[in-house]
């Protein structure tokens, strides 16, 4: 069992994906995963649409500029627009309403790396072809698709730096350029 | 120690904080979990404020509605908005650095819970003035604080309906109402 640190630095985004199939409880605790993460004003405005077919990721592939190698599943986290105005207005459907999506995919991303999967976060999907493939009614909008699948290969992580990104009290000259 | 799913659900937003306050190494390592979140692109346009000083915590707190209790440190999550469109145009200044703020703040809080810190994720803020207190930059934007404290109450979870909020393959009617 790994410290949840050693996760948050072992998940990276896996992008090649071998031919095994995953477990459909396995996606359900991804999901749980997910709607364990805040949400603002405890507006719970998801839905999580969870598409194993493989003629269906195919053709959600064929408009996602994002989504790279044979994922076996995607779960695609969606927001109902209609319900996160409901509960917080302008703010909640623009803004809130995705924030909550990030944070419920950030979980999903660390369940998957506990449970050995491979996964990726895509923003770059074409919506409304998306919303037709898995009939979502108008108020239903997709804001990310995670890949998941067993890996073929792990990628090195992309080099993180600490120094000069955080400060104490108050921003100081910015050393990035 | 703690399975990574525990620790998921362990996590509450608190808000209500005891007097002790934080080791600055802990807060330093907080922010190194944040920023082993994935970015689109991978773009890592942040900036992380860590707030210790109680006065202006208390200025900060003055135009912030969405800040409870007496939190012992802040951690703002900021983005370098002029960076962000450098790496990814609109969708990368308007949309992905919001995401990648929501993301590495999950990363914030599960941390902290592992840390047997409180914490609760704020949007209600100030941006300005926050901006001015933090001596930001035009080009660099509040997006998220994150309130931290060893907690006073632990309160109970809001109930999570995993039922009627996933499916397979396609959305089906909608159960919510």
């Amino acid at each position: 069992m790994l410290h949840i640190f050693e996760i948050l630095k072992r998940r990276r985004s896996v992008r090649q994906f071998n031919h095994d199939s995953i477990n459909k409880e396995i996606l359900i605790k991804l999901v749980e995963a997910g709607i364990w993460a805040p949400t603002g004003g405890n507006a719970q405005t998801w839905f999580f649409i969870i598409v194993t077919n493989l003629e269906k990721i195919e053709k959600i592939k064929a408009t996602s500029p994002g989504i790279s190698g044979t994922p076996r599943a995607l779960i695609v986290i969606c927001q109902d627009k209609e319900f996160a105005y409901k509960k917080g207005g302008e703010v909640g459907r623009d803004v809130l309403s995705v924030m909550d999506s990030a944070m419920a995919a950030q979980n999903i991303l660390l369940q998957a790396c506990e449970e050995k999967l491979g996964s990726c976060v895509v923003y770059s999907f074409y919506k409304k072809g998306l919303k037709i493939l898995l009939n979502l009614p108008n108020n239903i909008v997709p804001e990310l698709i995670i890949t998941l699948g067993y890996p073929k290969v792990i990628p090195k992580a992309p080099i993180r730096k600490l120094n000069g990104i955080y400060f104490f009290e108050v921003f100081q000259n910015e050393t990035r350029k």
